[in-house]
């Protein structure tokens, strides 16, 4: 079972947290797309570490490395592969877990699955920090979407309980842009400087909240995705519960829908402009698991950090008693503010690979 | 792209709404599993249409015929193939959808991927009558799982605003036996009632509701699941997105645990019998993506059926003009009541394949 | 693990050979192809047995029942699926086989793997059987891929020590009808009548003779395939030892090639009509797994038939003594007299899936 | 498309031959398995250039640097990825390939399938240097596998028309050492020198030769293998294809056994020390795709090194006209010699793979 997903275009993803690198290994990309660097490097910048009291203090340049794939700019056909090596590793913070394992974290899982053999050190392959390849890989495939018009956008739709605005009908690619530049991505401005507060008020408790992001697509082609099982719902859920901390995902309306008849959910059609629309989009974008032409909009529920520093109730593996665990280490308060581009990262590399795996890119 | 799942088990259904069969084959089955029928038809009929006035009055009997892969009551080894002939079918209710597409629903964006040829009277490919072969390779899955000590079960958590209980911490298997005995499947039948209502009084209106099921899965191995792309949670996610009006699904505290601190959220571990279990279970039995010894707990969110018979804005597909479209057919106004089994019956699969394909069965 | 093959086209078999029916089921079809049945009836009748000296007296008609994905003479976009209902069994024959196995054949490997609950009538799923629901969804990409001006053709090379001709440098699709037009499928009808008299004599000896199948396609855009392991002889060769009795595969100048100088067996390049060609095609059409735009040539050995009413020499599984062995039931002298469109077929498939993967189809 | 294979255990491939570094990504590989990297070095020997006149002079130390899933010289259960770093590039003696394609290299199918962007120097992707990162993982798991009783050995069949002996009816682990021990790896040393005296007399032509490499695994349990598209064969094919200049291959008699009759080429059953055996194995090991005990035997045929210094006829791309052509660069007369232990790193990664991927490893 592998840390890698896909069909045509396949995410392969390696590295622990404090080994000697992390990286990532992009199987079927086309060739000749060009590659941005410089835009590459500022869409790694939002989900780099150590910028301020709402992230860990872990400081990492992040800068990847290209091993192979990529010539004078341009994918060149070739499996394409970068690197980040890690260098601000404290280990020694990570001594204690190895008996005494995390509440809701994966050191026990890894521990009954790995046994002796595991590096948990820092949270080993299971690290929010693994999510940085996924970013170079999805910020390769961004660059690749827009050119063809289709762009992605996400933001913190709320943070412990406090509810940025919902997108609107059909969010543009300026919007995506002005959410974006913000810190935290949020629509409403008031709503972030709320969160904030109730970030900082968690790291004051050596504590931590649990948040909701929202990302909408534009652009993609009516008619990608296919039914049951390789849908555009599928293929996202898939891969977005690999990010760290993703206990839930919803596309439309969702679990409220459930709570609407049919008639109050269903989105009617309409036509504008010669192109056939819907008026409401609790679908979410797909019917069947195809793209129906509207944005697709989904939320992922991010939980609160499994890491905190209040006193914890654990078991020792060792003397199987119960005994009380304080985490040190450096942790953010609150993963979803960084996880923002990782949500339109992996976004970017399902769509890329849907749209080659169908003919449609 | 394809309406299959399963790495070394795999789960491939075929069939459309109104065509000659629908089936089902499983590649990959252990040889010499006893397949008990009478069982395997009981647990059908809980899926099967007709049974009152909550589902559609479609009737058909579902009896699977087998044509490869069992002999003698027992798995060969070899690939299992199952069709279902299709009888009761009033192909002339769907005339108009042709034209007319229903908001919300598969028609328009079939239209769009497949053009003219397309087959979408009774929903083609997308109808739920495509769940009875899931149920049957499902069904067949889940006496294997039985028999290695491993329990399914599901219920309607909610139905419109009626909300039934929540699993305990630990349900049992007689907790499921008790549930799948019920109609609807409620822990609480007070709230079943509730819910009866709640869907007689959307049919009599022409309309539908939406509703929530809730499946846990107890005797899991821990450390089954992989890290990132391959945890549990992935994999049920990719097929649980496959059944029909599935637009949510989420595990352990899901949404609501976003609203939480890391504190109030994480479960903290303790020893009982010699064995590591959790206090709580806000992780819904894994994390990391692999399980932890505790019940897997996961919501899917069934939106509201999207055929109606209230009058619905659309779009003529040949005239590009809107108009109001009345949904002839029988239809389900709570989907979710028959799909019960399907959730168990999908959670089956995955979690089989699962096992196999980390040598765990 | 599983009797299915293709990424995006998948092709799963399902069926023993004294079982109900045997089928296919094709996931990833394109919408709209039409399904000629009557070229496609002819298409089966080439592998179909019971046609004389020189294969199996069982006799089934094979008409194929369509069961989904077809619908008024093109596909419907949603998978396809047909079965062969079983008819003309003698399933006594196979009595002794079950303690007994043949030698050569899959009877040992298959009590090995699958134990008690096999099913080895007739061969079970390892049946030459098998191949049917191969030639009805490779006989539909055959129809498909014509249609986009590629065309496969194959011949028996040879049988036992009777050579036909090879294919010239660059055949074309009227050679490929009429060398599908003779029985046995050969370049130079004398070598047919030789091989007739060399499978006779065989027969008469209660024996069997081996044979290799050369197979060319023409058509295929220059680019198809990708380096190492999803390449066009990759493809080929995985689909292809699936094929009953397959036990080499050769491209270009293959085994022969290695006892060549690389200027002997190198391809020069020369221009023809503006087009980039070689003047010899000791590659098979195939570069680095790509394909140059000659045509795709392969040779597949197939052994002498394993079933033979000779005595042998077996052990008894049950007494674990030596015995002497007397295949009964009905069997080809030769098998790959009827296996030239099965690697047509399989050929098709293969191909179509690459086509589709890349979208290039 | 992609340069990996595998199913639970994934081996993913990337690198130029003159870009930054080559790599391997083996996803699924177990936890808490021993790696002797002085062993693995040793093996990697047997691969590296620059050994004498029968490869090529470049010269690379191609030492491994291990990324990530290895500590303290055990897999940690994390993707594991490797690298070598590219040094000794001599890029401009490929300048002039970029127009002028080498006859039967994939220059000119890279040029059609990538365009512009590619990068061929040295070969780029295609390369026979990419077959070290091959053999860092191929290398991972012959250790893994010895330490359960099987072993894979493999020589030099014939190189040019110079035969070695075959491998005898059943193979020893010493005697795969013994033959590991010789340059070239052999099993009669008189035919090594033959085989040397012929690759010599090629160089001395500007000229090379082909060859035929057998492979024998020892060990592995019978009922390994399924039938149809994910038996031994089948896997094994789909792999080995990807070595760079392998164009055939073939099972126990193969293309030879074609010209037996049944009663000559079936292997008849025996019992030797309780254990059902065959007396012999024209089988090479396997029945309908699926092991029976016996060694796994099979050949490859690999053609004559594409890149001479002869002068050829190829087709300048710009002008679209004939010209002749010098390759320059430093390749080997026979890539055979150095593949062989490529075949046994590739036929351990397919069989590590099937093994895990049937729960019996």
């Amino acid at each position: 079972m592998s840390s890698e997903f896909g069909t045509t275009l396949k995410t392969s993803v390696f590295g622990e947290s404090h080994g000697p690198a992390i990286g990532v290994v992009l199987q079927g990309l086309p060739a000749g797309e060009a590659v941005d660097l410089d835009a590459l490097n500022a869409f790694l910048a939002r989900r780099r570490p150590g910028q301020g009291p709402m992230t860990t203090r872990r400081n990492e340049t992040d800068e990847p490395e290209f091993l192979a794939g990529l010539k004078d700019g341009r994918t060149t056909g070739f499996p394409l592969s970068a690197i980040i090596r890690n260098k601000d590793q404290h280990s020694n913070d990570y001594d204690n877990l190895r008996t005494n394992p995390r509440p809701s974290h994966a050191d026990y899982t890894a521990f009954v699955k790995y046994g002796a053999s595991r590096d948990m050190r820092g949270g080993g392959h299971f690290s929010g920090r693994l999510t940085a390849p996924l970013c170079i890989a999805g910020g390769i495939c961004l660059q690749m979407l827009e050119r063809r018009g289709i762009f992605i956008g996400a933001h913190l739709k709320s943070v412990a309980d406090v509810e940025d605005d919902a997108f609107p009908l059909e969010p543009t690619k300026e919007l995506f842009a002005e959410v974006q530049g913000r810190n935290p991505a949020v629509l409403n401005e008031a709503a972030g400087e709320k969160m904030k507060n109730a970030i900082e008020a968690a790291r004051l408790d050596a504590d931590s909240v649990g948040a909701v992001i929202e990302c909408a697509v534009i652009g993609l082609p009516a008619g990608l995705g296919s039914p049951m099982f390789d849908g555009i719902e599928n293929q996202l859920a898939k891969a977005l519960f690999g990010i760290p901390a993703v206990k839930g995902l919803e596309f439309g309306s969702g679990f409220a829908g459930t709570k609407l008849r049919g008639s109050e959910n269903n989105d009617p059609f309409t036509v504008s402009d010669g192109v056939i629309k819907t008026t409401t989009n609790n679908s979410g974008g797909c019917n069947g698991g195809i793209a129906n032409g509207m944005p697709v909009v989904f939320r992922a529920a991010f939980k609160p950090t499994a890491s905190i520093g209040k006193p914890q109730q654990t078991v020792n593996l060792e003397t199987m008693e119960e005994t009380e665990l304080i985490v040190k280490g450096r942790h953010d308060p609150c993963v979803a503010v960084r996880a923002v581009p990782v949500v339109e990262a992996v976004t970017a590399l399902v769509l890329t690979d849907l749209l080659l795996t169908e003919g449609k890119f």
